[in-house]
């Protein structure tokens, strides 16, 4: 049960030929009567954005945080297409709402694969023919759904989060490390909780800052990055901060199914800055050592070389004094006042050996803090990413 | 010929053991009668910069822009060493000053190495008094001290620039992808030109932005990273854009034999943007580019996924229009106002097929332009830093 587990919402998934190895390549995710709910997405900053992004932020903004569904598609980001590609997109939305008695505004799209390839409409024309037939309010039809986003992830990711009288359900596909090539992060999140467009938005934006933005695999922002959530409101009228609570537990379990499934990645890394001079401060000092690629190789090979997380640490533009930092592996310090610490070395070699290692950073100036989840750098990233062919 | 090439200067290189490998890890560069010339230096921005960087700050600044030497040590990068670092680094310019008869101030110090070990004195004493002995005015002498500050680096980084009545000398060692287990530049120029202390600095800081700070390797800083001049004013006395420009052509040689150099690396990639607001969104868009892993690894794989470097300009936080953008591999237009350009792949094919890959971008909207010169990610890399022992 994921995006079918909230009541009121149906979804499908079909093969429509975008992905030559025939897999499922269309999904839907829609209101079970058809009718606009609250909604509301956060998008990519990235100013390349793709045609399915800029259609779903204009249908939003014109609809005021209203949808009837999301149309998605894997195997082609319809990214830098051009105006056909905006046109393409908005056609897809135009399909789905015809077959929902809709007007287009009322669908949003999501689109993930290689940027810079034209759409093909046709397949993509009949597939929602097709899709729009076999929706169900059903567990098979939100997996259908799940299944036809995946790129390169070797497994589903869905979340159901039970909250006071609502749930949660949610689907995604997986960041960069995960499917490199289609370098997207999709999510569509279901609600059955009564939220003005608003506090939904409101809610989604504090979720994702928790969760997704909180989680770094190679520092790349995608053209096509999309988190949407559609709140049927048939059960319980929540307070914002449940509401919030109950999107971000849902966008946490995905984050973590992200990280684990990274296919070029062997292990998780989980960044850990406290002592900074602010929260912010802290994320951001915790980024910089999640993405540096000397620190990713280091946690590939096992190797607890904290002077790598030092060096990280004093150039990430935070405030900082060297004699004042210590850095831990799991438990065990390694480093304190800025210098080597003696310390159990065997704990800290079983710790590195582990598929989760985490790197505890106290700046010693203040009450900041903050986390990133990051992965290891192996040779499967590069393989993943070397060609798109 | 590289730091003993101009009038006034000796040099030296000796093994003194803080290589395992008993390769030699102690070089010398002085005046030639020990007499104190105008300096400058440049150092890492890294508010964890090593002993050895803080030292020959607060020398220069001492001095005033003064030294009559520098020492340099490879293996160990005497950084996150506490004040017993502090010490060393001072009591080996101590050493060097007192072979020469002049203040401790007046000596520089450069260290290269692992971060976070204390180092071992006793050799470094040792292997100074053999150092002092060994100085001479020879092309060897040169040689021996360039030959001394090399890590992982596969060949010598020297240069030599001839300029109207002078001359720069210049020898270096490799930046993080060559060397990454000790991921410092390190490079000493020499000069015969006579120059005031101010002067030197700006050509310095001018020669030093358009070479070094041009070079992206894995967008780390480093530690240690020092770039340091002495002037001898045996010769002539240029004018200030003459000695940049001499600098400068020095600092350039060096940062393509670094590039070339790249020991995990198969490829240097020269990443070209114009068109864009200004030099320096120029710049930081071309350094976006030239770090992404994506686009690193695609040049890898001589992969011409030209979407990739439109996502990455499209985050680089510079002003954006995807519909101006055009990207070239080479002279191969393949992406023209934001979308697909027909081309002739096979000569994109054969473009990436070499060593040297040149990927323009033009961003279509202004005057600025910049340059990065980067390098690919292979397996190499990787296997260079997995692990440090």
């Amino acid at each position: 049960m994921s995006v079918t587990g909230p009541k009121g919402f149906a979804a499908a998934g079909v093969a429509c030929g975008i992905k030559a190895s025939g897999d499922m390549d269309l999904a839907l995710v829609a209101t079970e009567d058809g009718l606009p709910v609250p909604a509301a997405g956060v998008f990519t900053a990235n100013l390349a954005a793709a045609a399915p992004v800029q259609v779903s932020r204009a249908h939003l903004q014109a609809t005021r945080g209203l949808a009837s569904a999301v149309v998605l598609s894997s195997g082609n980001a319809n990214a830098a297409t051009g105006e056909a590609g905006t046109a393409a997109a908005g056609r897809m939305c135009a399909l789905v709402a015809e077959g929902l008695g809709q007007q287009p505004e009322s669908v949003l799209v999501c689109q993930t694969g290689l940027i810079g390839i034209p759409l093909p409409m046709a397949p993509v024309e009949a597939g929602i023919a097709r899709l729009l037939a076999a929706r169900a309010v059903s567990a098979e039809a939100g997996t259908a759904a799940a299944t036809a986003i995946m790129t390169t992830d070797t497994m589903r990711k869905e979340a159901l989060v039970v909250g006071d009288g609502f749930t949660v359900g949610a689907m995604a596909k997986g960041a960069a490390m995960l499917a490199p090539n289609m370098a997207t992060m999709l999510a569509v999140l279901t609600t059955d909780a009564v939220a003005e467009p608003g506090v939904l938005a409101e809610a989604l934006r504090s979720a994702v800052g928790d969760s997704f933005n909180r989680l770094s695999v190679d520092g790349c922002t995608s053209t096509n990055d999309t988190v949407l959530v559609l709140a049927s409101g048939k059960a319980a009228a929540p307070t914002a901060e449940a509401l919030a609570g109950a999107l971000g537990a849902a966008c946490g379990q995905l984050a973590e199914s992200m990280a684990a499934d990274a296919e070029g990645a062997t292990k998780v890394a989980h960044v850990i800055v406290t002592g900074a001079a602010s929260d912010e401060e802290a994320h951001r000092a915790a980024r910089k050592v999640a993405d540096s690629l000397l620190v990713k190789c280091s946690v590939n090979g096992a190797d607890p070389y904290w002077g790598r997380v030092v060096s990280e640490l004093g150039s990430a533009g935070v405030a900082f004094d060297l004699g004042r930092v210590s850095v831990a592996y799991g438990d065990v310090v390694v480093c304190r006042g800025g210098e080597a610490a003696p310390h159990d070395t065997a704990a800290v070699a079983a710790h590195m050996a582990g598929r989760h290692v985490e790197i505890r950073c106290d700046l010693g100036l203040g009450r900041g803090s903050g986390a990133v989840l990051g992965t290891d750098l192996g040779h499967g990233y590069i393989d993943e990413n070397r060609t798109t062919s």
